[in-house]
């Protein structure tokens, strides 16, 4: 009797394997066979189900993405305005070992984007999700009188997103000058002062 | 008679054909090999200068801090706190193409970093006086009462080097939603409110 493969799952199992790749020995190690050792598949698997190394860093991004959107829409469930963005922002810094591996991924492929077109264009799509998101939530919280300032919205996304980007990137240089605690009380300060 | 050979100048002559490449294809693709063909020399020449690729690469990062150090005292020469402050920060944005050729080599070595220990280090050393830096000239800004707000310089300083970093990032990675204009101007109005 032929062995029956879930092709589903051995995808999974890859994309799984390449994230643990990556998040331990930087995106450089991430190399097709590095991938395949670390998911105990030969080369020739791997090559069955995706076309080359970019399509297996793609899709494991998008399949990070997703996870953290599949997580937050529980976190704002019932929530609204100022509330909600509290928890995007929050949920979006690497306040435990899940969201440190997720951000590793991130700042991983902020410098492989930045040589690689199409790496871009997928990673400008996903940030315009989250741009949204929070453009539209500080819109809810001005409707409700949540706001103390009169600033351009627009404007203030872009700071809490660059502020979001900045402070997960410097938790993890810098876990010798600012813990898990500074970090969260660096953003809620920024939120309360909207 | 023997060629002379002007060993200060043929390693400068590395270090910047390894920014050029670095900026140009990413630090994936600065191997020790590439960085020979773009500087014109053998891979034994580059090896008689160099131990390995972690050290063209260390010290192309550190060339490239000496380099803004110097522009900036220039910049900064008889201003003090929020004056000199506003310069710091705004010459350390992506402004004009060779500062964002600065932060293209500075994005590549975050996500490096994440992996390799050593470059760590080295950015921390030098993230740590960028960061002495800001906040002595907060604690100036505070001294001569140019300050609204009361909260503790040491988070002030983080928060803003975090924007710094954030803005950075995000006008070389959405250059379709922000221009250099825009993160000018996001960083003036942050300064503004302090």
């Amino acid at each position: 009797m032929p062995k029956i493969v879930d092709h589903d799952e051995r995808r999974r199992e890859v994309l799984s394997a390449a994230s643990r790749v990556i998040v331990r020995d930087g995106i450089d190690a991430a190399t097709t066979r590095a991938i395949a050792k670390e998911a105990g598949y030969s080369n020739g698997v791997l090559a069955h189900y995706f076309a080359d190394k970019d399509e297996i860093l793609l899709s494991a991004l998008r399949g990070s993405h997703r996870r953290i959107r599949d997580r937050l829409t529980g976190k704002v469930a019932g929530l609204t305005g100022l509330a909600a963005l509290r928890e995007v922002l929050l949920d979006n810094l690497p306040l435990d070992d899940e969201r440190a591996a997720e951000t590793r991924l991130e700042v991983s492929f902020w410098s492989r984007s930045l040589a690689a077109e199409r790496l871009a264009e997928v990673q400008r799509a996903e940030a315009g999700e989250l741009r949204a998101a929070v453009r539209e939530l500080l819109g809810q919280a001005r409707e409700a009188g949540e706001l103390a300032m009169d600033d351009d919205l627009d404007d203030v996304a872009e700071r809490l997103l660059a502020l979001m980007d900045g402070l997960s990137l410097r938790l993890l240089l810098h876990p010798d000058r600012l813990s898990r605690d500074d970090v969260e009380r660096l953003m809620l300060q920024t939120l309360e002062r909207l």
